[in-house]
């Protein structure tokens, strides 16, 4: 079955999400691209999940096959890939958010850094406004 | 290893979150209790997405271990469990309101009643309200 011509378990809102995103590894490489600045192959490879070479291959193409990002040979040098957000992609940012602010508030080592968690509950607009302004 | 003693691959939010609830059934269970006023093991395979009994089973003890879910017998029946959110399972709502906001943008067949998009689009904060209130 072609990966453009998937057919959902059902159209429930909840289900199409994780249907196209709900493995333990295409939001890490969303996270990546969105709050991490990567755009290469080997740079979502060496984050510290430790994603296998053969499933960051199988994720991006999934990824690429349901419009979430774009892949484009990178001009500075024609032997890389670019990864990119389309702006489905980048749409999920208020969702990335959220799921930012519950992991704090739950996990007790959380990464997140204080002054993010502030900035996201004081003014979460101008904190998006400047995600965005960082992937332009 | 214990569910409950679990090690992580990461402390990144997202990644912990993925960790969490980052399977293609765990978010559609608590859909049901959040959305869909369910309560019992029957309802919950009794969903669209048709989830076997023994994933069902699975999930169910994930999420209690994981301390989204509560499992009690219930008063009325006593050969009966009933099921609940945790506040920790309850505090997912933003997350996926934003997430049911995405997917209603993005899936052209979606299930989400346009009603409860608008609402969701005007004002967020009494449709959480709202929600809160039917989980009494």
């Amino acid at each position: 079955m072609k990966r453009n011509k998937k057919k959902y378990r059902s159209h429930c809102p909840i289900n199409f999400a994780q249907e196209t995103f709900g493995d333990k590894w295409s939001l890490l490489i969303i996270r990546d691209l969105m709050f991490k600045g990567k755009k290469y192959y080997g740079e979502f490879l060496n984050s510290d999940e430790k994603i296998s070479t053969n499933i960051l291959a199988d994720r991006l193409e999934k990824l690429e096959a349901d419009g979430l990002i774009t892949k484009a040979i990178d001009k500075e040098n024609n032997s890389k890939y670019l990864y990119a957000l389309t702006e489905k992609g980048v749409d999920l940012m208020p969702m990335l958010l959220e799921m930012i602010a519950w992991s704090a508030k739950y996990d007790n080592k959380t990464g997140t850094p204080a002054e993010f968690i502030k900035k996201l509950k004081k003014d979460k607009g101008s904190l998006i406004h400047e995600l965005l302004a960082s992937l332009e």
